[in-house]
């Protein structure tokens, strides 16, 4: 009678629930092109403690990944459980002083992605995200070569959020995406009973491990479009790029969390 | 700067959130079955406070709902967001002495149901879910007639986990099935610093206005499947029915909350 | 060493033949909206011997569909095999004098119904479709009674095709959307070696049993969008409505074929 | 009131048609597992011509396709149009003599790919599949190394069909999954009117510019599971391996077609 799992649903041996602790570690590829939007846009997503670069500074990115659970080989072994696709964009800034970014909007094609996301203070929704993804023989798709174009889009009940493609011009070194940045999350879940929340606080994440492979810089379109569900389209692009095509590897190891500032 | 919505993704108007607050409505098509498993496999399933029957007694559903949200009416207004299937088990027994219903085990087709249950205390999990729904001209599917078949399945990552049929025989008054019960529920979400999850509580699920709608019972079958990440079929059927199709309606006004009980 | 099947694939038993052959019944929940559009677009959909009505008549379906197959139960028994939605459009007029129906464009969410329309001359291709569905009781849905609202949407990859909605005004009788009419299609299969087609001609289907049970007017709304992969916008409405909502079925017993006019 | 297009449905601009013509070029990851089943169940599935090589060696296939299409840059464009998923086995054998596959079953998860290859002849149904794909950092997944674990499975309606697992050992040359053939196909396109189908014929397609990167062998698990509507569980394996990992391009340009054999 002693039910266990770090998520529900838990159960005599912890085997059903949907997500296990970390450490988590991913492996994935990425799509990203910076943009900027109405400045006014940005601030409005910004919580107390963080405050938004003042240009509209954004980035969107598109990652498919590969993750693994260290306490769960299940996560990595099976394709169908491991493997996703996630779309989001974050206004880029500083919280008490230092470079940060902020995800306000976030879809992710997986379960267990949503609700470990979510445990994170990412605000994952489900969404339906298709990339681009590097051939290396053939004349199937594109290549990451000065000149290869990848494409990427995101879309919920129907409706197209965001569509980027980006076409490679150079290999680079020592340059990434302007929303390449640690994040400043907000945990939140609602209480049953009460108009407060039962867990309503800010978060860090502690990232190890970190790997970039190649990073391609190169042209970028990207659109953002409207949804009855979404707010997304408020960040409508002024200007766009450059772009970014590269891999990425990191472990999630744990995290901290701090009080919501300011009279929320 | 002021960033509001009952879930995630906050923002400054609220729309983005995934889940509205209750009050929430639900109307829906059900077919379930009712069954016995291993008396003791039952017994692990129950958190401290609950007692199973000891017969066994559990009731697999299948659930097709519309639903709505009575400070949102996009819910309603879009198919694609308030109307989704669940499929889950109940094991039957008491609470405080008296009857009551537990969920070990819920799948569901929409990320709004996902989020919503999860936040009662339903482990809700996603899954693809087919159920027969009723024809009243014409000879393309089953009628809600003596002899008429329902059936339902669902699924997850491939992997069937539970295959239920309900060949009705009779339309009856004041018979349910033995899991239509108030249900004991347990929250639960994670710590992201602490081996403590920060929310870690019995719920149960203010409900109002209950309506049941014609009450068919029938002959049934039911096999549970198994799946890496699922422990369901660990309930396997020792003796299965009766089966029923029936319409229910109710409203969600609000839950409340208790500690675990014992050594947790 | 003989191998059978309606269709492919073709095996020993024939049972995993993806359709099998006629009779097939349908019953079904239909949303429609009568609208006009530029008569331009439409005549430039109609093939040879099909004269469209002159004032851009068209109709836009959503049907929630039951469907059985005669000579395969598994067709009515698995509610995922038998049942689906599509959502098609008719352009409307006559075709050798009398009243007809053309549909230029069809999605299904069904691999079944994809197939088995295809053969019929439907140009049907996979879409994600949510309908409205008539709740009895409680408050989770909309109703079949003066002012019950009934939405509908289309898309496909990510892109909103179609979004309708219809408010119930009053039941009617002998009434029914302009493109309730017989339909004229193109059946189609590529060669391959040759640049003309193995098979195109002009198809009929023969419908028997048709039954329509209590049919609802009232108003509507319909919006079309676009896609890199579809021209459907290209009839966006000049003038909107009436909606229709009833419920539909009938039997399909086979066809006829003839030559495609003209110099094809 | 010309209306174009290779496939349904025709246009005045062929711009929707489902499929556009070859050529068509192809790029993919490979999880492949030799395997031998019941030679006479093997039989049971080769059309007239077709000799089985008679140790009922068969091979499982999962293949992950970038696809693109000379004439329409749309589908290279679009990752939700050129890029999916397939399954399928192949009986190995010989056809007039020559080493032939035969593949009487696939299944895909894409509309695109399930009408270009009913076409072509290949017997595709839908399906829903998963498959290891292959990391460079990290630590979130396999990589192409020694003890690297590429997995696959493949489902439909919930029915998991077929579930693989390759272990890789070496990398090799020269040598290729036995069932590593050119292909003989059956089209199949039903008659409305008649019994015997409009289109049945023998073909096979012309491939060019095959091309393939470095192959890994190594050791393999597979099952194959049982669904209603589906029947490669007959093949189940007797034994098993060895299992390659590998990429591979190649262009069909073409194809041919020769009557049926035998009396059929």
């Amino acid at each position: 009678m002693t039910l266990t799992g770090w998520t529900l649903p838990q159960s005599p041996t912890g085997r059903a629930a949907t997500v296990p602790p970390p450490p988590w570690h991913y492996s994935g590829d990425i799509i990203a092109v910076d943009f900027s939007a109405d400045p006014a846009r940005v601030a409005e997503l910004a919580p107390e403690g963080f405050t938004p670069r003042g240009d509209g500074s954004c980035t969107f990115f598109f990652c498919d990944w590969c993750s693994a659970a260290e306490r769960d080989p299940r996560v990595k072994d099976d394709p169908g459980k491991g493997q996703y696709k996630e779309a989001y964009v974050t206004v880029n800034g500083t919280f008490d002083g230092r470079p940060f970014g902020r995800v306000p909007y976030i879809w992710v094609d997986s379960e267990l992605s949503l609700l470990r996301g979510q445990i994170q203070g990412f605000p994952k929704k489900l969404g339906e995200i298709y990339m681009t993804r590097a051939i290396e023989i053939g004349k199937g798709g594109a290549r990451k070569t000065a000149g290869g174009r990848f494409a990427a889009h995101v879309s919920s009940l129907g409706r197209r959020l965001a569509t980027a493609a980006v076409t490679l011009r150079e290999a680079v070194t020592g340059a990434m995406p302007a929303g390449a940045l640690p994040q400043i999350h907000t945990r939140l879940w609602p209480s049953l009973e009460h108009d407060q929340p039962a867990v309503h606080e800010l978060s860090l994440v502690k990232v190890a491990d970190v790997e970039i492979g190649t990073v391609w810089r190169g042209d970028a379109a990207l659109e953002l479009g409207a949804s009855e569900f979404e707010e997304v389209d408020l960040l409508a692009p002024r200007s766009v790029g450059p772009g970014w095509v590269y891999t990425m590897a990191f472990s999630v190891v744990g995290g901290t969390t701090m009080p919501l500032r300011g009279a929320r």
